[in-house]
């Protein structure tokens, strides 16, 4: 016989399917198509593993890979909040905390704590590992943004200033990775991509 | 200025967006969509994360994880083959190896060795976490097949001794998930979504 908590492991897995119908705001590159949170996690994990050298404090990359893994899994109950959407990040957090208890709730006991414990790190943001992998995070709809011709920057309008306090977390964790973001930001203006606002 | 070898680090992260759009012949559950590599790697990422404990050996977690996120870059120039395509499946190991030599020469050179070293091993399904690596990867889509009335199992009619021979990593990693996989498909059989040939 199976035993019992792998098969809550296995329901748990096959419930991640779902990620990958979840839309965010950001398109691919070149593509008339939003990506999904499973794309963009996948995205942002193979970022930590490549850039993790640039970090300015020693970092366990496992630990940010895990994080950026997960960090998402809530939006299978409470949906993707858009980040410059000020009103609809209002009621954000506690919609997300209701979710994270669904979700983790739904693990063998071990994992359901060590997800947890990752996600509230991720959350709270304080740690050279959870600001990193925040920088990840941020990062790449930046990145598909400047290479979509402004992307959703240009779409909503976004001020330039919710932009750089969006990004902010990059300014934390490392000095290089910052260079390259406000670089990438000045030349997004010169281009016509953001508005100094 | 920003470091020359950052600007290749990001062309390099900017060229992982195609990863996307690369189908593979399994669809999502409940949906009529396939499902892409970025997701698909994403799904056995975290199945890694949740499973490790039913490893038979002690595994490293982390480089299974790792493996797994990059064990299909090569798809971004050799494309998808699907596993039960025995014509295309000839001359797919040369593919790869020309794929692998591009995407991981567009890093700096650290990474690229840290990187082609992982597929290399993922590649050669040998060592625990190599073996580990391989039995997500092919379980996953067996989940996607189950959850969809057969999926490719029917729509290729694939002969039963194909689906165990392709599954059989699992035999090797995990006592417990071998047990699960013989349920499942002993129950897929009866089901009549797989055909015993």
């Amino acid at each position: 016989m199976v035993n019992e908590r792998l098969l809550r492991d296995m329901e748990f897995i096959v419930e991640l399917d779902k990620m990958k119908t979840i839309l965010r705001q950001t398109s691919l590159i070149s593509q008339d198509r939003h990506e999904d949170d499973a794309q963009h996690s996948w995205h942002i994990a193979v970022m930590a593993m490549i850039l993790d050298k640039y970090a300015d404090e020693k970092i366990d990359t496992c630990k940010v890979i895990k994080m950026l893994l997960i960090h998402d899994l809530v939006e299978l109950y409470a949906g993707d909040t858009f980040c410059y959407d000020k009103d609809a990040n209002k009621d954000k957090e506690e919609r997300e905390l209701a979710a994270a208890d669904k979700i983790f709730g739904m693990l063998s006991q071990d994992k359901a704590r060590e997800m947890r414990a990752l996600w509230d790190e991720f959350e709270e943001m304080e740690t050279p590992e959870a600001l990193f992998a925040a920088s990840m995070d941020r990062l790449q709809p930046m990145l598909n943004n400047y290479h979509n011709q402004g992307g959703t920057w240009k779409k909503y309008d976004v001020p330039q200033a919710d932009i750089y306090e969006r990004i902010s977390p990059v300014k934390k964790s490392s000095t290089s990775l910052w260079e390259f973001v406000e670089h990438m930001l000045e030349d997004a203006y010169d281009k016509g991509l953001i508005n100094r606002r």
